[in-house]
């Protein structure tokens, strides 16, 4: 295989709380560009490859509650190092792209600001798994964390993993990142207002993301 | 609890390849300890503690041939600071002695030695999840190879878990950095001939734990 001659895919993530909605916007995203004539791997974290979802497993058993902070934040990336090697690079090298449901924003959301992780101490992680591989585009769904968490517990019939069942102070300062990260480096992320109708969140999402491939095919 | 009115335990660590006959050095040495006077955890690596166990099984388990070697370092780790928090800092914090089967040298020996893992990314590891804390005292139950992986195969009925199924030149890997680390640091590491016949490497260890209990005991 000469993947010399080949472009690379795009690699784009979708970020937000629970209840956010990404699952569907995921979904809307890969038709679109597979109408506009890309190949697209969908994909998700934690998991995303086998040995990836068992430790995923690991993460979001509710048994496993009072898990060290620090051992959490290394099992998030084990399994990110596994999903890179297995199912992210593979694809984006062939030139398909790859939409993923939550990446390392996600380990600065939720283990940085809801369980306070040292920043530093996620950037050093994301260097030493990641090289300087990032997303090329991040698609943030934003709302309130009341309204997510209602839409989510609806969803699942009470039943919640060792993430949804945490409280509303949580969300908020995993929100407050989010929007702190987009605001930070507005050429790679966009943030969407997932609070609105579904049409409405769905007709922005193709908007911005139709924006970008034009801007990519005019790079070419 | 007034922890500081209490002497800190000890924390003493074996090691060595498969079939070194750690398993029954532990058990004497918690015998010779508890003869001396003091209160004894067993412990072991990777687990050591409920989550941590659960990580082993992912990381032992023969269907998960082919775990990216920096996954395999990140998950170790993440069992290493749950076994941390949760059983060797609050035994050794209220004056009982921890003896544990494998610890960080191990990491060094065989994602380092074995599968070739830089260790400078060993060490920014060690240093994220155990801050400062290292050994007191670490055996080194050093023998070769093949008599090792020949005792461990007679003792598992040709039942291998995902170290074990290695090949020679693993091990030799892993040996080589075991020795040279002793070599490094002859103040915290003994290396134990574990060829020699049982009798004599259990009098071999005895003598050894005996001599740094007293040198400790002059200290304090």
């Amino acid at each position: 295989m000469n993947s010399n001659s080949v472009t690379r895919g795009r690699f784009i993530t979708l970020e937000g709380i629970e209840g956010a909605g990404k699952s569907t916007q995921i979904a809307n995203l890969a038709a679109l560009l597979q109408e506009l004539g890309c190949r697209v791997v969908t994909t998700r974290e934690p998991g995303g490859s086998p040995i990836a979802e068992r430790m995923r497993s690991v993460l979001l058993d509710a048994q496993n509650r009072g898990m060290n902070e620090t051992a959490e934040l290394l099992l998030m990336f084990a399994a990110r190092a596994e999903h890179l090697e297995k199912t992210i690079r593979p694809a984006l090298e062939v030139g398909t792209w790859v939409i993923c449901d939550r990446f390392t924003d996600a380990t600065y959301a939720y283990q940085g600001g809801g369980r306070g992780v040292n920043p530093g101490r996620i950037a050093t992680l994301e260097t030493l798994v990641q090289g300087d591989l990032r997303p090329d585009l991040t698609l943030v769904l934003d709302l309130p964390p009341e309204m997510g968490l209602a839409r989510a517990r609806a969803r699942n019939g009470g039943e919640t993993d060792r993430f949804e069942a945490e409280d509303l102070a949580f969300f908020a300062a995993a929100r407050a990142v989010y929007l702190a990260r987009a605001k930070a480096a507005p050429e790679r992320y966009r943030v969407v207002d997932a609070a609105a109708h579904l049409d409405e969140v769905t007709r922005q999402v193709r908007s911005l993301v139709e924006s970008f491939v034009r801007h990519w095919d005019s790079e070419a």
